[in-house]
């Protein structure tokens, strides 16, 4: 099957998700990244490569922070941006999604920074743009349902390249509620072609999907088995609707069994990592010692999330919308 | 009586509807528009006409898509753009319309974008601007009540005079529910002023204003006898309040008489072209097979909808401000 | 104790409050507000002194008009703005403040304007980031609680001396419910400190705080006595949740005693001004006749509102962070 992400030319067309994203593409967004990583420093942190063009937020589902980010990077690219929420809008007036896209694409609109609540709404709407070739429009998935938070995983990659340099020799675990976490799925996929040669999910039975042997996954159920000599600990975040459900007996038992505490960070390796997608919950999935130590990188994540947004807006603003 | 819209060179001083408004000054802005469709198609997509020009999108009714077309329009003419939600704020606060209005034009405001459930709201806003001689603010209605929206009838009339050149011989059916129109408004008096001929209106009863003979429109309640013949149907959207409500049995029995499908269209000229306002209710008043057919330019509008506003802020914001 | 609101220079860090803000400072901000009150005024109304900067409207309470006072400054020296809603953001979430805070940091923010609810959050937030060196990022404070509403107290100060040239020789007379006012607050100590010599403060007993006499203010409970001979009135706003409550029998009766009328203003010095922090109660705390007379400059404190902030964004945005 033709990859909906890339053009003909094999460039990135839109970025749906890290699944199938090609090594060679993910390298190349890092390393755009970098050159931007030091504007952020700069007296004046902005640079012309979108100028004049319209970069919609369209947020389905609302996300301050992640809105956020994107309107930040937008802006320093110098790009004009609009903003939507689009819950409150079209869609209450009962006009279909489709019609929507089209009316903001014929305003001339350069991308689309899509969050949805339903898996697949970034992929539906990048396959109709190509089907009616619209193509000046890209697409990029900032969160879908359950299923995929690119940007997400390619600042994790940015953050682990960072410390680590190489990914051939790691091992990497995850931590947490994986069978909802958008993240982990992009983590998986990026850290799988990037050729870490182990990755690890962490997990109560019930917080696991089912089929990451497939993945080439190990899971572990027990944190500390799950922890030792890893190089990089990517901690989730515990939805708040998850605690006091049927999946979990309490937010205390999750942080007795699954929170990573001083003791436990012990059992990594001496220069691990912690990493986090926040909002942290602390005292639930982290404790603030670890959170606030000196092995996290929580912050440096934030940062570096910036200078990749831009460098995945920036080359699919250069790149030929011929799909 | 003075046009409130003019100022005394009669230059457009505001746009608060297309009644009265001089068939040079339409043709003015038309053509001005025409320059700015091009621009939406160029790698950077800005002018500075408005640079360091301060626009205010002061919606006392949400409408995220009319608020998104002045926003766009705005920033391609490299104004600055304040999006203000008037109905969460200062009137919530017991402070008076003119007293919000009188404290933004004291921040230096030079252009008000006003949407409004209240028919007359734009008028009694430019009036106070105009006696108070508060003459740097030009005020754009963008939809009052039931009364005006002159933006969407001027382009409207571009999109005729894209696809049809003149006015002058053409016969142009507006159907659905005028009684709470204000675009079909809004088009018919811009119709009517630039010489089109013929002018229809196409509805049941219980959504046709009276007075329409005095305006020179002939009234049709059978769709297909109105649309024989016709250049130009632009189908109005009906609210979804109307559905169930005492005005109509039902959304079925509405597309059953009122409904655009092939076979009706068939009866109007064969290079007849279908316009919509949107948001579409398809199967509603409109079927998908002529909405996304080769006759609709349903799409095209909201392209030259930017043009045109990008048109009407640009003269405004370049007229003297003596009333 | 050290003033957290200056560097080790003693050149303002962060803007908290006027309480114990040296005179120097002061001034300075008002004669650089002073070279922005003209850039209203021309065509274009831009200055690049914070092209490239970053600046984050941090509403934990909502505020439309003082945002749009900051977002407009901020678009007149050319910075890239972002505007959060955080009460329907991240705390709800459960993140705490201060992750907030280092997340939005960590994204290469240089200013954040915080309004809050609750006393002291803007003191927290600029603490917090000294203590943790995150000195690049400025803090304005947009009014926190009844605490400071310094940028309101500091553009009184500007529009008094604008007509009155000198503060050693007047009589200041602030009216109202001072006790629920962070406008009150900022202007008394403003006023103080640029050596106004005597502060007058009139209101019923239900309204005005204890303690007055040591920050040097004169009580009075009876308005004709109060205004005799006053160079500058201040009127507060009766807070809509005043009016039908335990501290005042009614809105009429509150206008009986503390209103404004022409009557009482004659009281005051011939040439006395008359200011109101907006939005207006007319009929409650100021009759029409005053608000829209000679005497009444509110609409220029709304302008100067504008350069003030300029001033204080500009000044902070070119002083070093090291606390």
């Amino acid at each position: 099957m033709h990859n909906p992400q890339l053009n003909k030319h094999g460039e990135l067309q839109h970025l749906l998700t890290t699944e199938g994203l090609p090594k060679a593409v993910i390298h190349h967004i890092l390393d755009t990244a970098s050159s931007f990583v030091s504007i952020g420093d700069r007296e004046v942190k902005k640079v012309p490569l979108l100028r004049g063009k319209s970069v919609f937020n369209l947020f389905f589902e609302n996300s301050t922070r992640t809105r956020t980010t994107f309107e930040i990077a937008s802006k320093r690219l110098s790009a004009d941006v609009i903003n939507l929420n689009i819950a409150a809008s079209s869609t209450s007036k009962g006009e279909s999604l489709l019609d929507t896209i089209d009316n903001l694409a014929a305003m001339h609109a350069d991308m689309f920074v899509v969050r949805h609540s339903m898996s697949g709404a970034p992929f539906l709407i990048a396959k109709h743009l190509n089907d009616t070739r619209q193509n000046h429009v890209h697409v990029v998935n900032a969160g879908d349902g359950r299923h995929a938070h690119p940007t997400q995983g390619l600042l994790d990659m940015y953050t682990i390249r960072h410390y680590k340099k190489e990914f051939h020799n790691l091992t990497v675990a995850i931590v947490g509620d994986v069978l909802h976490s958008r993240v982990a799925r992009s983590d998986i996929h990026a850290l799988t072609t990037l050729g870490v040669p182990e990755v690890r999910v962490i997990g109560p039975r019930t917080l696991l999907p089912g089929g990451l042997d497939q993945l080439g996954v190990r899971t572990f159920h027990n944190m500390d088995e799950g922890l030792k000599g890893v190089d990089v600990i990517i901690m989730l975040r515990l939805q708040n609707e998850r605690m006091n459900g049927a999946l979990l007996p309490s937010a205390q038992e999750y942080f007795k069994h699954y929170g990573l505490t001083p003791e436990r960070l012990a059992l990594a390796k001496p220069d691990a990592i912690v990493m986090h997608p926040g909002p942290m919950n602390r005292g639930v999935e982290i404790d603030s010692a670890v959170a606030d130590g000196p092995q996290a990188v929580i912050l440096p994540q934030v940062t570096f999330g910036i200078a990749v947004r831009m460098a995945v807006m920036s080359i699919l603003g250069g790149n030929s919308g011929e799909a």
